[in-house]
């Protein structure tokens, strides 16, 4: 049976699907609708049950994009980092960055874009970069110690892009709030203190890409 | 029973594993094995059933590396490019820069240094680059004209890397050949008509990196 | 007597200045007057009389920045570079990228947008990158054979930045026209050889950067 | 006469120069001598007099290079930053990253190697980076409160890079010692502390850069 290609059907019967864990913006229960659509993504290949998402993320790294939204001056200097609230999985309530899964066949910048979308809303408009390299990439490992990027649920390879945001912005999907704060206030030991999986250190990391680490 | 290079055996009986296509460094009849002893990979984890690894290329992106190996002289300048030379599956013999894919629970430097090791030999040196970020990240496709990287086999997102070796390289693995070209070379249509998969173009893009692009 | 700060005095009277050569963006008879409202440069400081000018360029390598500017679209990607054409001193017409001399007391960004301003017009929008790390160092030489970057006058090192520009651009100061073309006509052998001074080998750096060197 | 260093004698007699300010690894009374015999620099052309280099520093900004001084593993990540530790002219005793003026004819690669060499001793086998794109550029001015990189003597535009250093390296020139430190060491409150003109900022961004930023 020649299972890619249009015919796909997905081999296992979805069934008991364990709730999600931490990072709220890609889970399984949202993994088989959103597919926005301005990307070129073939929804059908890219659809994936819960149970063979759950597999694959057993086997091998997943591909992410970590956005750091970004106010900038006319000057193009970075003057306020947007930051969201979420209900985690776990109960926690935490500030995040944008971040979620590069489906199959999906471009990094089309994946970017969907996830800002989804994110900040539609009324706002990201300036992605001209330039495809990350700042830095975020290895998230189940074991918190080895990189100091965490994720309970899997192995994810994150190219993290630094986005100034235009237009307006309001959280959206399951988000329950955004917050712009400057890169002091993004500094400060309650911030920090709100972030979870290494999220804060890599905000650290994405101002000093830009000159603004005090 | 081709097992490709020295005298490699498969742990395991390869059942019914169609035949591997272009890009050899790493393909379903060598997944089972090599997971070089210097890194702290678990290799249980690590091990996939070709059938899985076949399953999960149909799913999502793969997480791989790119290696652009450099002899560099005493001010840093790039003065030759090791482009190996590759029997293909496909029949072809091509040029071809160092590649490989990052198993679970594998990070990005282990993962580099791995393949280098696996491809130049163990008398090679690589000097990796103390900072993470790739100088370009190459989205291989099925589809050859999305994004001018083509891969047959699987959409993978590779996260590109010069390296600097010292020491004697060697070629190792299947590799026929190791060559040593000036960066003039390099850019020769002899050289870029003997490069598939848009690692002509990946080897442009690092000559750039380096100011060394004519 | 203190020389440094607000009473500042040129120290030599300024007489009989040679034409300005090429390169004519930046030249000595503007070197006088043009700092544009926005920035927050001391005038008076950066005053340098022709006869300083030229004697300092002897002496010290100067601080320059170009900056190729872009269209790009929803998702980045450079669709277009503009492209200026300007009349050289050397009786030549060549195309060029914005470039300019860095002021003393001048920060990079806003000699960036001083210049672009200067060349692209009132209504042209520039966005300037959050990160201040350009994407290659250009160091041009009197001596063509050093680095493949060529200037008769000085010794400039440039810091080169690709900027996206909105809004309507349209050729100012002194530049003849402007035109926007495409990654492939940027690269076609007509274009490379109207360009003068290594602005050629610029632009596709900053296509490599990009990831659109075809 | 103090002419520091071997057997160096300054061609030409140090009048009336004042006393030399902060960031002593390069001052007026060195101006006139140092160029090593690696770099291709025409001496003759770069010899500045004293009250040539005060005139100049008044009127433009002037080309330095920063070095952030590390070792590190066979995965290539850094282990230890390496501080020197200089009486300046101020009579404060700081520690600092390696650092020097551009002559006028020299490339970026040769004063950094020769700013290396004079700081850490001919034994030190630095690394240059392929790229020669900075990790980030740092704007000193006269006035602290600008970029908050801060050099009393002038307006700086510092190319600054990591570097990698095989080989012995010893504290050389006027440094008084050579402190290996780990990243956590580094960023510690009296580390911190004893760095003054924002070289302790350079060396956070340092550690962004290669994703060792706690």
């Amino acid at each position: 049976m020649d299972s890619r290609g249009s015919g796909f059907k997905p081999p296992f019967p979805s069934l008991s699907v364990p709730p999600d864990p931490v990072r709220g913006s890609e889970g399984p229960r949202r993994e088989n609708h959103f597919v926005s659509d301005f990307t070129d993504v073939d929804t059908e290949e890219t659809w994936l049950s819960d149970d063979d998402l759950a597999t694959v993320r057993e086997r091998v790294p997943m591909v992410y994009v970590d956005a750091v939204p970004v106010r900038v001056d006319s000057i193009g200097e970075v003057t306020h980092i947007g930051l969201l609230l979420r209900a985690m999985a776990d109960g926690t309530i935490s500030r995040a960055l944008v971040t979620g899964r590069v489906v199959f066949g999906e471009r990094i910048r089309h994946a970017l874009l969907r996830h800002l979308e989804k994110d900040l809303g539609p009324m706002a408009l990201p300036r992605l970069p001209a330039n495809p390299t990350p700042f830095t990439v975020a290895e998230y490992f189940p074991d918190p110690t080895i990189s100091g990027y965490h994720d309970p649920r899997q192995h994810a390879v994150s190219l993290a892009y630094i986005v100034p945001i235009d237009g307006e912005a309001s959280p959206a999907a399951d988000a329950l709030d955004l917050a712009w704060v400057t890169p002091e206030e993004a500094m400060s030991v309650q911030v920090i203190a709100e972030m979870t999986g290494g999220h804060d250190r890599l905000l650290r990391l994405a101002l000093g890409h830009t000159g603004q680490l005090p």
